[in-house]
């Protein structure tokens, strides 16, 4: 396919980005074009947008970022063999080597050579999007195109909380954006007998109480530690999803996990942590997990179950839909936190408000 | 404690039982004598009373039977340290050595060595019932008596579901009598995408809706197999929990379940069973597994809370509640499959229709 | 590369093979041409030589079999990225699909569109092979074409072993062919306080003492259950691993597996086998595990790492060397038992005994 | 058993401890006195020794200290069913509620009401110890006194390197001491391809050597984080075990790990350990245990396994046997650093060298 298109450029080395016509990308004879439905706003695209330190070190502009979306085959490179023209997909994010003694096992989202789609390579908040076969998640054709693209911070979610039992437990999550709040879903769903959501953004622990939680908790007008105890009869929480990165808040879910209990770390502390290992890892016998991306194709897999059954609604988590054009609209409400998921639409928004569109 | 008091015995080598007086039990230096609420009847009872050929082989008259029960601390032996006259509790079945590898590495489910109450010793069709300490589960104090009973084999369906990753799955329940409606309620709680019911009774079929079946199935109305195979895409359901102890049964289980997926056989067939081993479990790479019992006492504790949570409710498959001197009734409706669990009060029906008597 | 190539052919469909010249393979965008060095014989080839029951329904002639090898890699196509002309490779089996819901999740071993190399597609047993790149498992350069040719049955007896804890565990191989052989080995290197060897065959019970088994038992002149029984003082072992796919010894083998053992199946016996489901894996509370094939590629790395470290040596399993053309010897050898692994070489059988030639 | 015997009575609230004669002590119904015939120094005796920081805030003189021993059963409390007067038997040294969630799943290692023999109860620095019976472990009769008493930390190696699976994997131990040691020998057994063994101490990494280390590295000498990379092809190490509370080393434990691998930790820093959790956790999607005393009994039966099959042989680490009189050169050598474990005997050192004598 020649010819231009528009695209959320990341044009030099400051603040801010810039609406664009370029070239549609060429594809290789693995690789797949896709017309791009819908497209949503990650916080890793807002540290790119307000050019924070993290992006100065990794990130080279000019190109197009964005890395959630929904979309449409349109073109397959001809050594493809998993995807056809007018296949309604999403996309992992992670470019994995498949080399690697990590992906030899199977473990592709912790491959060591791990390139990022809209971080090390041109993204999605464009008409249209280039990318490798092997990165393509096929879509139900009746999923909305929005709920469709947060699929993949969904996954981060489920890589989370379900990287261990579930029913019947309690869950704390702390840190409700996003991420957090699809997470209160996912626990409610697996059969968490409680779920505790900690944050002190009142607009998003209200999100988190339309999302299933037990007990919304404002960790600033109490202590957070003794309201989980206080809630679990004094033993402690039997999960902690570690999703705020602040390092206060992280030692609190060390604090009020249960002896043998788990904790997952999913968030990226921008400094080091420093912890009491001896009283709240050692002695309590617990196990702390990292988690980073989403298992390939595992955890695709069980967000694609989880929505079609209906048993995750993230509708309430989805509180702007806006045309592509007011992208920079969308990077501001991100930064006040005064919205969930903010998703964009290169070719227009939707017109029925349930979205429900055959496609 | 002194006197009599009414029990249901197995008075001899023949079908039936007698309601009598009995002497109370006494108690040894870790025994615990305890007044019974509710007393439930399981399908082991239905055996000895019918007196069928596994009862003719183990079990020794006269004495009286029954094991599912709830109750009230009446005395403790002066060795007892962990329960106290009033308390209000409930019982694993199992009586283990304490001294085999399997209870040294915390397996006492399957201990070597295992007694059963109602079977080999007296149990709880009766006023009172005596037993260890160590086998006694406290149960909080809000739970009505007839819920409080039925939490041993509500243990058997929780043992056999959680056994494995449920969330975001597909799960078939093969059979479903009591054990087998609570697997459903108990999959459909832990985070089951789909949960298909099996059974050839109309009735049951009903009560495998109510808790929650996303399809009950007349598996003598249709073949189950390709049932199974239309409802999951042709992939084949993820999970088998078989209860029915049918052969042809179990093999359809094999047949339905996808590669790399579980089987785990709770029930009991009376004779041995041929299976497809080459096609149907190596191939396939599935696990199978034995499941005998309730994790002691992981598994009570999430019965516990899947039920204090509201998580599952097991008031639909409570169909009669009748006088301990009613017990010929209940067994009369077992033998006639025309009822979920029936529950005996030996003091009484309690009044409230909800049950929630505080005690 | 153009040309002609020597070859084993099953040419029809009877019984036997002939050594004949066809053209060397082409490759495709995705594939490799490998110059082989070394192919070992697997019971598989010897079904399809003998021209068996299975064979007939499965195998299409004229074709040429053979599918596990080690060789040098001699040309790519265009779009391959993994591999480069003069890697030292041996291959995995399964082609797979890449898109059922078991690739998907990582479990490519039991994909349900799975193909065998030489058995659906040509094979091995040739001076050439061409083999899509996604199939290759790079070799260390100082391994022996020999034993990087029986690393695809190694893989087998790691994948079983090593599917559940060993260590300090006791564990009984029932059926000591080659990869019975290799599973002594590995249950020893992985820290099996007892290896019971099972089988009827002197000479591969003598072999199976070589690579350490602490008892080789004779299942026909005892009471194989009974024999397990007393050396585990009673308890029974804690793992079985069944490679024999004789009913008789896989009931054994459920007989003398301990209460929450577990009995993993690589055998594929002919017929249906009857089990005692209630007291052999109900009652115990066993688990059991059809298992196939190669986990991709964890299983390779654990069985470079268990031959790279010495921690398994399989030399004494590969008990004669012989030139491709002495093909029907190999078969005669295999088919009366006589032998351990038999390795033929199209490109000639290395000089130096210990085979350690540099590549 | 009336009478006096010699105790080390850690007599008053300053360093050191006397030896003393008090009575022998009396057994309540559920108790045993057991006649100690050898018992070992542990660190945590050298804390208490030498009144530490962490010993004034615990431990309250006066009283016998003391908790690794094997000894002979002299008595039996009337409740007593589990052990007979004559058994050979060493003994866990938490003393567990059963009560709390923890022990009702069966975790009693992370009981939250543990009490410790010999710190919060009187111990085995004696001729005579009474314990629960609860936390016998009967010892076969072959086995030597001294390593019968060492177990028990034997128990804290295996717990951890078993913690994960460890076949065919590279295994770090940081820091050997003596339970670092005996973990280098566990994780030989278990099937380790390497065991990178790290101290300061060359005294220690010599004894590491023998005990099966495949490289002794000195992390002063170098940098080890590097040479664990060097030493696995740029990749890093699979197992992590932390034995040596530096933070500094612990930080390099973090850094040398691989993606999806696994830290074990089982020792207990005195101040609180700063972590880069984004890098070292999060991004390498690592699992980090927790680990203290040994599972009940699982670890217990899995040390007399590995020592009664010969898998591990600790003799080289068991340096220095005296008779208790001479317990304050033990403490000293401990102190010192210029020891293994030291093994105190309350009735005599034994006059074989072999010490197999028969009981």
């Amino acid at each position: 396919m020649d010819g231009k298109m528009k695209a959320v450029l990341k044009k030099g080395a400051t603040e801010g980005a810039q609406l664009v016509e370029v070239d549609v990308p060429t594809i290789g004879a693995r690789d797949v074009l896709i017309e791009v439905q819908a497209t949503s706003i990650c916080g890793t695209d807002v540290h790119i947008y307000n050019w924070d330190e993290w992006s100065k070190s990794r990130v080279k502009p000019p190109y197009v970022f964005g890395h959630e979306f929904s979309g449409i085959v349109k073109e397959v490179g001809e050594a493809v063999t998993r995807v056809e023209v007018g296949d309604y997909v999403s996309a992992e994010t992670h470019l994995v080597c498949h080399t690697c003694p990590q992906c030899l096992t199977g473990n592709y989202h912790i491959c060591k050579n791990t390139k990022i789609i809209g971080v090390d390579t041109n993204g999605c908040f464009a008409e249209y999007v280039a990318l490798p076969e092997q990165n393509l998640w096929k879509n139900p054709k009746n999923m909305p195109v929005s709920i469709a693209s947060i699929q993949e911070p969904m996954g981060n979610a489920v890589h989370t909380v379900l990287n261990g039992e579930v029913a019947g437990k309690s869950v704390a999550i702390i840190g409700c954006g996003p991420i957090g709040l699809m997470a209160v879903g996912v626990a409610k769903a697996a059969g968490a007998s409680q779920v505790l959501a900690f944050d002190v953004n009142e607009y998003r622990l209200e999100l988190a109480s339309q999302m299933g939680a037990t007990v919304p908790i404002h960790s600033g007008e109490c202590d957070p530690v003794e309201e989980a105890l206080i809630l679990t009869d004094g033993h402690g929480v039997d999960v902690v999803c570690e999703m705020s990165g602040h390092p206060v808040a992280m030692d609190q879910g060390f604090k009020m996990v249960t002896n043998g209990g788990r904790v997952s770390i999913l968030s990226l502390p921008t400094t080091r942590v420093d912890l009491d290992i001896t009283n709240d890892i050692v002695f309590k016998g617990i196990t702390v997990q990292g988690i980073t991306g989403r298992k390939m194709y595992e955890t695709w897999q069980q967000v694609s179950r989880l929505l079609q059954s209906e048993q995750v609604d993230v509708k309430p988590i989805i509180t702007h839909h806006l045309p592509l054009e007011d992208y920079e609209l969308g990077f501001k409400l991100m930064n006040e936190g005064k919205c969930g998921k903010v998703v964009l639409y290169p070719h227009g928004v939707p017109t029925t408000t349930s979205e429900e569109v055959e496609r």
